[in-house]
């Protein structure tokens, strides 16, 4: 059995790559969920779908989040009656987010919902919401110093504006969900996808039971840098290292990730810089992990399994 | 000013004749929201909605509630997340429920919410909830004796299942919606539209200050008979009568509502049944009161106007 900690698209496309390459009963990922945001009273889990959705080959990949072939009739009305609607959903998506919230109104838990949903989906990979709490993560954003929140700020503001400061709001109350810390316990391999460290990793760092069990281990945890020669493969990652204090490369990540992992593996691109990273006590694998198709994060996976002790 | 008490469908025709008979603004209707529902945590007012898409002139005449032209993708997503969908919304109808759930989960009321919706689709008559308080009209089922939410009843079992009793849960503690009291107060008649009077009126009147300023202006308050001869226009009201120990009859309609009204309006086909409406000492006026089209609706408003003191 494999842990995959992941945020969104990075991490759901690693997940396809790793299911070609080994049964997809033996993967579990631990999705960050400090991005869920309460819209319109609806219970909305966007790293969450983003993974179910990709992993049932429904994803929308012209908009990179949501369901293909999605109509926009509720958010049509939505507007007329001047509503909300800069965070999109689609018709279909809608029900997602109405399954999700009836269920948990009538008391059940966001571990169990998602298996419900990704088992009509069709999904085999176990997912795992890293918490059942809430944990919110928060941006401060540099110019006007508000604070948002993390949807606010990725989908309100496209990530177009400069940020001072992240927190996980709830998180250090948080529990792991059960079963999280047993897979990490018991995971032949720690794989933490290529996902942004500061907003999609970071939160799942963020509950301290779960940090502190991946700390346990760290010689058989490996990181996929989301930063290949100096820029995010898609979102904001690079610019908020850079706006948060780290270094906006292989090295800013792997010196981010250091407290947690034994190797980091980078892109081709990036080759040069396998030194820089080992200097730092951490084994570098170099190869192509800019998963452009299916092959490629196939190929990104068998190499990630060929790393287990 | 006239008031107007209201279900759903009679009540909505019986508004659009008055609209066409005054001005819009000089109609205040207050709406039964004990059937109101929470489903998939959104909160939904059929009557509230169905008075509102009628008077905007796009409710569904096909299906008799919702929008016209409607689609039902997320319904059939839901569907296959196997989520509850007995409740059908249309993807359209959805945004109401969603714009309606996002607001009160700002804080704001549920009159300031209706004002907004009713505003936004371009409704002239000022819609009033009976209360801002949670009413719940609960059926219980003859066979089962189980007791289940009036929406339950009426549309999961399609009021094809007899019941035995009726209760408002809640209602003793709710205050009428600010503004309800004096409407009542200051109209120059209140009519009761034809709606079930057992699960659409009864209520309004189960919130004790309605009932109370409702009798005091008895001298000016006439219903329409949602029963003609013996039988409901639409929905259950002559069988639910019945089972619940009235009758299925103007004379049964007019003893019901004795305690809050001085004149009752019957279709002419119940014309020979005019003397013992009064010889219960409640003025009748006979008249045709079924709204096939705009025109006898637009009559019956005539015909009401003139009852004016």
């Amino acid at each position: 059995m494999i842990c995959v900690l992941a945020g969104g698209v990075g991490a759901a496309r690693l997940l396809n790559g790793l299911k070609d390459v080994l049964p997809a009963e033996e993967i579990t990922a631990i999705v960050n969920t400090g991005d869920d945001v309460i819209m319109h009273g609806l219970y909305i889990c966007p790293d969450l779908d983003t993974v179910t959705y990709t992993l049932a080959g429904v994803n929308n990949t012209e908009t990179g989040w949501g369901l293909k072939g999605e109509t926009w009739l509720a958010m049509e009305s939505l507007k007329k009656l001047g509503g909300e609607t800069w965070f999109n959903l689609g018709d279909r998506d809608l029900a997602t987010h109405l399954y999700r919230t009836g269920r948990l109104s009538e008391g059940a838990g966001l571990k169990e919902v998602t298996a419900e949903i990704t088992s009509s989906m069709g999904i085999g990979v176990n997912l795992l919401p890293m918490t059942e709490n809430r944990v919110e993560t928060m941006v401060t954003l540099l110019e006007s110093e508000n604070e948002v929140s993390f949807q606010e700020y990725f989908v309100k503001y496209r990530h177009d504006v400069a940020i001072s400061s992240v927190r996980f709001n709830g998180s250090k109350e948080a529990k792991a969900t059960p079963g999280v810390i047993d897979v990490i316990n018991k995971a032949e391999i720690v794989i933490i996808a290529p996902s942004n460290p500061l907003v999609s990793i970071a939160p799942i760092f963020s509950v301290p039971e779960i940090s502190k069990a991946i700390k346990a281990r760290k010689k058989d945890t490996v990181a996929v840098s989301p930063i290949v020669a100096g820029a995010a493969i898609k979102g904001p990652a690079d610019r908020l290292l850079n706006e948060l204090g780290h270094e906006a490369s292989v090295e800013g990540v792997a010196k981010y990730y250091q407290d947690w992992i034994s190797a980091l593996v980078i892109d081709n691109a990036d080759f040069e810089r396998a030194k820089g990273i080992e200097s730092l006590g951490i084994n570098c694998v170099v190869t192509e992990t800019v998963m452009a198709d299916s092959q490629i994060a196939a190929s990104l996976g068998s190499t990630l399994l060929g790393l287990k002790r």
